[in-house]
C-alpha cells in the first residue's frame, strides 16, 4: 500500500509516548523534561547512498539512528532523545516506513533516545531519513571539537577499520560508551570515522593546525577490509584507510593521559595509531618505519565530489 | 558551479561563530551552552513542494527557516539555534546552496536561532531543506500540546488565512511574540496552520477530542485570498479555509481568560472564530448564522495524500 501522511501521522500519534516528552505524541514540536548542556546534530540517510532500496527497512531505521548517535559519541554526550525529518515519493509503500520507523525507534530507545518527534514529506527521488539526535553533556564537561589537539598527542582509535561495506554500515554499534570514556580520560579532540580514516585523520589535523604522522603498521585492519581486498585486489590496508562508516572513534590524548587510560585496562581496547606534531604543512601523514609522506588526498568518501 | 561537500564544508567552516556554541563549527555535533527545558522540531522544505526552482535561493532559506520557527511559535517557545540537514543532487550549483544556507542563517539569527550545525548529502531528486529547529520554554512554563482544549474555549487565530501561495508563504513572520503572548494568556492547546485552516482545525479538534464550531462570518479572510478567488473562480472563503502555508497560529483559550486578551488590547490583534464544545463525533463544524455542519474532509495539503 502507498503511503499518506495522514495514515502515517494516524499510526504515529497510537505510539507509546516516551518518558522524556511532557506532551502527546504529534504536536509541531517535542517539548523536552529538564536537561543539562544541549548536544544537537543531524544527519540524513538517503537510500542509494547510505543503503540500498534492498536493505531491511528496519536495518535502515537502524542505521540512521545509529549515525546519528555515533555523532553524539563524538561528543562524549549522552543520548536523549531523536527526531526524524522523513522524505518519500508517494509510491514508497507504508508498510515500509513504518517498518524504518519502528527500527530507528527501537535503536534509538535502547541507548536513551526515544523518537519524539518530526516531520514527513510526500516528494520524488529516493527515499531519506535526516535524523536529528539530542544529547547532554555530563554537568561541567567540556565541549569537544576537531580543533583542539596540540603537539606531541596520541591518536587513538577505538576499533578496527575497512570492509565496513560489507554489511556492518548497516549493524555498527555508536561508541557511546567509549566516547564518555575518552572524555573522562582527557581527550582534547575526537571525531567519529565515517568518510574513511585518512581523510578524517586529515580532517582532524589541519582544524587542530597539526601534522598527524599516522603510523601504516598499527592500524587496527577490520577482517571484513581483507576480505574486500580477496575480491577486489585492492590492499586491505587501502581499504582500512579509504573505505569509511566505520564510526569507530578518533581522539587526540594528551601524551601525560595515556597512564590514565592504561590504568583503567582502556588502552588494550583502543589502538594508538599515531601522534601529532607542529608543522608548517598541517595534515595527515602516512608513516612505515622512519619514513612520513604526507597524505596525497585520494580516496575516502566526498558527498558531491 | 556544480557543488561538492568539500567546498561547501570549508565555506561553511570560515563563518563566524554563533555565541550559543560552545565549539568551533564543523564538529560532528553542535554543543551549546545552558539552556532550560528543551523544545525540538524538524521541517523539511523541498524544491517542487514548498518552493520553486525559480524562488530566490535566499528566500528559500528564509522559508525553511520561518516554517520551524513557526512550529517553536505553537509551543510558546523562545528560540534558541538551526540545524541544516541539506540534500541536493550533483548538478546543484554552489552559489545557490550557499545563498539558500546565508537566508536561513540571516533569518534565524534576526530571530534569535543562527545556524549551529547540520549536514549535506549529495542526492538525485529536488534539493531539500530539513531544518531542526531549538528553542526554550520560560522557566515553570507548561508544555501546550494539541490535546489539552475543553469545552467552552474560544478559537482564536493570530492573523488572515488564505492565498498564500500567491508569495506570502515565502516571506511569513513566523508569530514567535503572539504564540508567547498566547501562552502567558492561558491558552490550552495551540498549532501553526500549515495545512489549511479546515484541515487544521480539523486535527486540533480531534486531538482535543472536541466538536470545534467554526463561524464562518468570523474568518479573517486575507486580501490574497481574494485575490485567488478572482483569477480561479473558487470562493474567498474556499481559499481562507483550504490552501493552507498561512502560519497563523490557532488556539484554544479558556473562556474565562477573554478579558485578560482584552485588557492587553490583544483580541483587537486576534480573531475570535469559534468554540469548542463536546460531542460524540469530534471533529470540525462549520458554522454559518444556526446552522452548523461536521466538515467533509476535503480540501487542505496532505503530503502523500
Amino acid at each position: 500500500m502507498a503511503w499518506s501522511e495522514h495514515q502515517l501521522h494516524r499510526w504515529l500519534a497510537r505510539r507509546p509516548r516516551p518518558k522524556c516528552l511532557k506532551t502527546p505524541l504529534g504536536h509541531d514540536a517535542a517539548q523536552l523534561r529538564g536537561g543539562s548542556d544541549a548536544v544537537l546534530c543531524v544527519d540524513a540517510c538517503v537510500e542509494g547512498v547510505h543503503f540500498d532500496a534492498a536493505t531491511a527497512p528496519s536495518m535502515v531505521g537502524r542505521k540512521a539512528a545509529a549515525r546519528a548517535l555515533s555523532d553524539l559519541a563524538a561528543c562524549g554526550a549522552t543520548p536523549r532523545a531523536l527526531l526524524l525529518g522523513l522524505r518519500a515519493p508517494g509510491e514508497a509503500g507504508s508498510r515500509r516506513l513504518q517498518a524504518m520507523i519502528v527500527g530507528l525507534d527501537r535503536f534509538g530507545q535502547e541507548h536513551g533516545a526515544p523518537l519524539v518527534g518530526g516531520d514527513t514529506c510526500c516528494a520524488p527521488g529516493p527515499v531519506g531519513l535526516t535524523v536529528t539526535a539530542l544529547g547532554s553533556l555530563a554537568r561541567g564537561q567540556k565541549a569537544l571539537s576537531r580543533a583542539g589537539g596540540r603537539a606531541g598527542d596520541l591518536l587513538l582509535l577505538t576499533g578496527p577499520v575497512g570492509g565496513s561495506r560489507a554489511a556492518r554500515h548497516l549493524s555498527f554499534e555508536p561508541r557511546l560508551k567509549e566516547g564518555r570514556m575518552l572524555v573522562q580520560a582527557g581527550v582534547r579532540a575526537m571525531m567519529d570515522v565515517s568518510d574513511g580514516l585518512a581523510l578524517d585523520c586529515d580532517r582532524l589535523a589541519r582544524q587542530s593546525g597539526l601534522a598527524l604522522d599516522l603510523d601504516l603498521g598499527r592500524i587496527p585492519v577490520h577482517a571484513d577490509a581483507r576480505r574486500a581486498a580477496k575480491s577486489d585486489g585492492r590492499s586491505a590496508l587501502e581499504h582500512a584507510l579509504n573505505d569509511g562508516e566505520d564510526y569507530e572513534l578518533l581522539a587526540l590524548l594528551p601524551r601525560g593521559k595515556r597512564a590514565m587510560l592504561e590504568s583503567g585496562g582502556l588502552l588494550e581496547q583502543f589502538s594508538c595509531i599515531g601522534q601529532a606534531r607542529k608543522s608548517s604543512s598541517p595534515g595527515l601523514f602516512l608513516c612505515q618505519g622512519e619514513s612520513c609522506d604526507q597524505w596525497s588526498g585520494t580516496g575516502g568518501w566526498l558527498h558531491g565530489a
